[in-house]
């Protein structure tokens, strides 16, 4: 088994299985992500056929059924912006098709060493021609711009001619299922075609959006290893290659397919620079730009290292969440990560507080340019956020958007959606995170602080003083089936950290005569700042003498707990079947809220009230939203049940493998990815960023020889490694640092 | 001054003013509605044509922005019908117009004595012509599908030709307003019209709707006072009839239109059904007619009498308040009360609890027949209630909608929709009232009984037991600007008097043998009716030690009181300009709340505890709703704030003829109106209905010589008068009854 290589053999026809591969097997790079539809299509076989450019958005209706003030109508849906993926092949008379004939072996692969994936088929057509196809396909990590797909056809006993024909479709449209609130549900047309057009040998085809006017320009070029016969056909919408050739038994021809997507948002001119582009990818030799995916992911897997012994497959599913981070994390400023990355079409491309909560730790722990640049989107689009906290009243600060890919919220119901205020101070968490580990004052004198202030800002405008305690009313946690509640505990312990940080930030720029330029900036003076300081010593963190625990809200402990038992197993997920008014009268929490709280936060309380909040939790928890399992794994090993732990780390890092949520067709749970990593790092690594440094409470998991993990820290890059004799920290580049793990401070050098 | 005489004289051309006066000047009789538009029409002039019947509706679409569990995604639509209103008069080549020549003299009048209105003009054509017009409508309450109109022309100077042109059309629209929550939005054509066509002098025009599958037979006929030449036009959705003739300086010419609607929820065969009706009501003189309108009014306002002596401005208002309840109240079990009564489409044609807690008690002391079949509707719809719980996750009891017509809900939007389970209660409290009024046990087998049981078993399925209390979790209460919260007062206390009648009417069933049926029917036992006790007696009824008020709900009072002073006028009212979401976060209340709670549930608290909290919600309340004014009005008398309940008083029952709320034009706030009955009657006269009998606290306003008023109680009919020696009770018809007034009872003899 190569420790790098995905494996799934076998077809399935299933639907479930069809979709599920289609996108574990996607290829992206952060720019553009393509599904791994089958190049041959197949018309009435489920498919949800997509290529996507990150952050590419059309504009979509969302009617209210009761318009009430403030309320959006519109939002951004990541379009499907075309199709370049089609090859059909015609051995004889005989159209290659996976539902004829007989597949006689059957694999795809993800090769996360080579960023490629590969589809190996043998098949034996009806008249018993049997043709071996080996299909590569690369989301060039170099060159955002490119996908190629590498046909690779061997003849084992057939010789005469065949076809190869190449489409290049523009009339896509999106995937909808308007019974699933969790996926799109516009059936228009968003992409547009302008014209379409052959020069060069390259299917030129540039398309806008329906409302956003953004121009995209999809190029295609086909280039064979053998001599052949081409048709080109042109259509308004569809440039059609037909490659004709002959083939001999043992032989093998291969097609290259060139798609290179330019996208007007980062592109000055889509079509002369898709030209370019084009000319340059398709002036070396494919094998070059193998070599240059496989260095990229060298240096990948060096920066981000992190090594299992002793269980295989949860290495490899680890590695496959990385590697799911990779291909997900946007690298330019108007882009971010999906809630599906570049897989699918679920939660139609918008940016969540996953980012901030999931995703961000590993890179700014691995990839400090990757973190940097998502923490810069969010200033990118702060002045949206601070014409959203108007909409909802607020006289000052911002409000980010829940759900967004432009920074206008794009949720439609705000109980789950723009009352989730806790995003405000998930990004807060995120900038001192960064700060934390880089120690980098300039980044926050530029854009960091400007976040840190605004957040802190708006909790101000957002709290109220009442019986000595600062409240934070009418907002929702993280657990969305219990909505719109007052002092949440894990918002309100965001929000106390955020104002720490906002006023730390102050001292700490100040001290470095780095304050001035963003205090004149945002007319911010020492007043607001003490309102801050005294905000957050005034914080309310609900506490609950008979229980011994942090309630979720000051309402939660007064209602009745969920009848779990008396719930069939196919009313899972809950919010699919059970109304939201019904769901708010229960103790029953859609994932970890105050659990997670505790993981964030972990000094504002003692161990035995997060053990018995745990314990609490736990217990009406469905964790039906993915980002809840990795967390209570975290929190299990902080508390020392190293058993449950493992348990909760194996399913959340083998989730999307083994579609364990049934919605993996729609694109793969980035969170989760990111989840899978804070799982050893921070779960079994015990690894908590503070602002006095770093602390590790490592610990090994039964059956685990040992483990090891790099990381950036200052100027440094070290190595946490844990077997059973016990935790070494080693200094792999740059200066000395001390650490702690458990309670001593060990010095890595 | 004629005190049952509405007059306004003058016109105006302004927007405010013309759709305010064709709701005023509305012709209704329950079943059907007619706005007082012109008959003559203009093109670009603000009007909101409508015909109306109560109760006849189309499923429109109501489309989520987020589609959740249980979230409605259609909903029923009051339909406008048809338009039979159009008459055009041309004198000589010149077509009348008030935008074109000189209106010498114009007015409107509503005529409760008569039961009809009346347009008075003297107009001077641009030639010179001068003619005057009377034109007379009437929707006649003894043929409830008949509406007419009396088109009276007099010249004075001219002679020669003139036109009067008809018009019948299918081909109209309902009115619609995306940018206000409060009125519909679709632009679709709902009435669908299957064929127009003359027979027998009579324009036919059936038509259905677009997807409830209704069906309407509009029908029209013309009858002229002169001779003339008639031509008759048919088009597919217009009937046209031209009649020409010839009129003398100082003659008058009277067309008489008569306009039936039958429709497919009342009449089994619509077309053949109008026709008769038209035979009918043709066969007679209109002035029968008119004088069969006078005598069931002067019947009306015999039983329904309520004098005012001494302000003979709020003597009008209070009888054009009663009138309006009469003209607006379904008469058959499919129909109901709807907001704007018939008068307008805003609010769709809904009925909400505004029958129950607003207009019930009008027709409970006055007219029982009319008073059962609304509460007859509730029993109908009591399946689809049912169905409405299920939604919510209710294992038992009955929800009922929001707001609706079928029984199904129309809200969209659930946090002020479905949430105000307060509903339950209001509808439980209006069958108890009727009870207390009638001591009628055989309704409460047949159907009182079961409202009851059903609605109490909802309350225990809704609350749960903390801390030694019952708790209602997640409701909204009447103040819309705080929703889905716990232990609302107002709902709490509805909740529990539902839950005492219900075991009460239990017990009083039981003794009177009429139990079993209804214990059956709904498999109810005695073990159930110990847990409504139960519940009733742990019922949370919040106190606040240190305001000594009864706080609207568990968070209400840790929220800032809104910024009044800073809020700029124009931001009135805050739906309009403000997040449900901001709003949600301040102490300010649309309504009367739990100020409204303690009018109806007076004994739930001290006098002293009622006075605070008076104080308390006076200054956060914003009466944005028109059910509020009445209220604190009714309860400021309560409290012996005559003054004040004079102030309030004046303000409620001018509220739709001043237009305070600016948006009369889509219709009468009917709620109100019989908050200006209640205003008196439970106001001034203090009258409360209670289980131990009746108990009046009589006071005379200011200014005021005296006021009476009748009522039914029990067999008898009786008559209250107060005046600067007192208050008396008469004994009109029936049998002697006791009453209490202030300390002391008497008995009316």
């Amino acid at each position: 088994m190569n420790e790098y290589v995905f494996r799934k053999e076998g077809f399935s026809s299933s639907r479930e299985e069809l979709l599920l591969n289609e996108t574990l097997f996607h290829n992206a790079n952060g720019y553009l992500g393509v599904r791994s539809n089958f190049e041959e299509g197949y018309d009435g076989q489920p498919s949800i056929r997509g290529e996507y450019v990150n952050a590419f958005y059309d504009i979509t209706d969302m009617p209210q059924a009761e318009l009430l003030f403030g309320f959006p109508t519109s939002k951004q849906t990541m379009v499907n912006t075309c199709d370049t993926q089609t090859i059909r092949l015609t051995v004889g008379n005989e159209r290659f098709s996976l539902f004829e004939g007989t597949v006689l072996s059957f694999a795809r692969e993800l090769d996360m060493k080579a960023g490629t994936t590969r589809r190996l088929i043998r098949w034996q057509s009806p008249a018993g021609n049997i043709i071996g196809l080996r299909i590569t396909r690369m989301a060039s990590l170099t060159h955002p711009a490119l996908f190629t797909i590498e046909y690779a056809l061997t003849s084992e006993n057939y010789s005469g001619p065949i076809c190869l024909e190449t489409v290049h479709r523009g009339d896509v449209l999106n995937y909808s299922n308007p019974d699933d609130p969790r996926v799109g549900d516009s059936t228009e047309r968003m992409m547009l075609t302008d014209r379409a057009f052959w020069k060069d040998g390259c299917g030129v085809l540039t398309a806008h959006t329906s409302r956003s006017q953004l121009t995209l320009t999809s190029m295609t070029r086909d280039l064979l290893s053998a001599t052949c016969e081409t048709a080109y056909d042109t259509e308004a919408e569809c440039l059609t290659a037909r490659h004709q050739m002959k083939v001999g038994a043992g032989e093998t021809v291969t097609l290259t397919r060139y798609t290179v997507l330019c996208d007007s948002r980062r592109y000055a001119s889509t079509e002369e620079d898709a030209a370019a582009e084009m000319a340059k990818v398709t002036a070396q030799p494919l094998e070059k730009l193998y070599q240059e995916q496989q260095a990229y992911l060298e240096k990948f897997w060096e920066q981000s290292s992190l090594e299992i012994e002793g269980d295989d497959q949860l290495q490899l599913s680890v590695r496959f969440s990385l590697y799911q981070l990779l291909q997900s994390a946007g690298r330019d400023r108007c882009s971010n990560i999906a809630a599906k990355g570049l897989s699918g079409e679920g939660y139609e491309g918008h940016y969540f507080w996953d980012t901030e909560m999931y995703e961000l730790p590993f890179f700014a722990l691995t990839n400090r340019e990757q973190a940097k640049n998502l923490l810069s989107y969010r200033y990118q689009i702060l002045p949206k956020a601070r014409a959203h906290a108007k909409i909802f009243g607020h006289k000052k600060g911002a409000l980010f958007a829940w759900r967004t890919i432009t920074g206008e919220e794009c949720s439609g119901y705000y109980p789950s959606g723009s009352a989730q205020y806790h995003l405000n101070g998930d990004i807060a968490f995120a900038v001192v995170n960064y700060y934390l580990l880089t120690g980098d004052l300039d980044f926050m004198a530029e854009k960091g602080a400007e976040i840190l202030f605004e957040t802190a800002r708006l909790w101000i405008d957002l709290g109220c003083w009442a019986n000595g305690s600062f409240h934070l009313n009418c907002v929702t946690g993280p657990d969305e089936y219990t909505c719109c509640v007052n002092d949440n505990y894990y918002t309100n312990a965001g929000a106390k950290y955020n104002l720490y940080w906002a006023a730390k930030m102050w001292e700490l720029l100040g001290e470095a005569g780095k304050l001035e330029d963003v205090a004149k900036r945002l007319e911010l003076t020492e007043s607001e700042i003490e309102e801050f300081k005294k905000a957050e010593a005034g914080m309310t963190l609900l506490y609950d003498e008979k229980t011994g625990i942090n309630p979720q809200d000051d309402a939660f402990l007064q209602k009745p707990v969920w009848d779990f038992a008396g719930t069939p197993a196919e009313n899972h997920p809950l919010l699919l079947h059970y109304h939201p008014l019904c769901l708010n009268r229960f103790q029953v929490c859609k994932q970890a809220d105050t659990v997670l709280a505790h993981f964030v936060h972990e000094d504002y309380q003692s161990e035995e009230t997060m053990r018995r909040s745990y314990d609490w939790y736990e217990k009406i928890t469905t964790h039906d939203s993915s980002l809840s399992a990795c967390i209570f794994g975290i929190m299990a090993a902080r508390l020392g049940d190293m058993d449950k732990s493992v348990r909760y780390f194996s399913e959340s890092s083998m989730l999307d493998i083994t579609n364990a949520h049934h919605n993996t067709g729609d694109g793969i749970h980035t969170a989760n990815m990111g989840g899978t990593y804070m799982g050893v790092v921070y779960g079994f690594a015990g690894l908590r960023v503070k602002e006095d440094g770093l602390t590790f409470r490592p610990q090994l998991p039964q059956g685990w020889k040992s483990y090891r993990f790099r990381f950036l820290y200052q100027d440094s890059l070290l190595e946490l490694s844990v077997d059973r004799t016990g935790a070494a920290i080693k200094l792999v580049s740059g200066t000395p640092k001390s650490v702690r793990i458990w309670d001593k401070t060990v010095v890595a050098e």
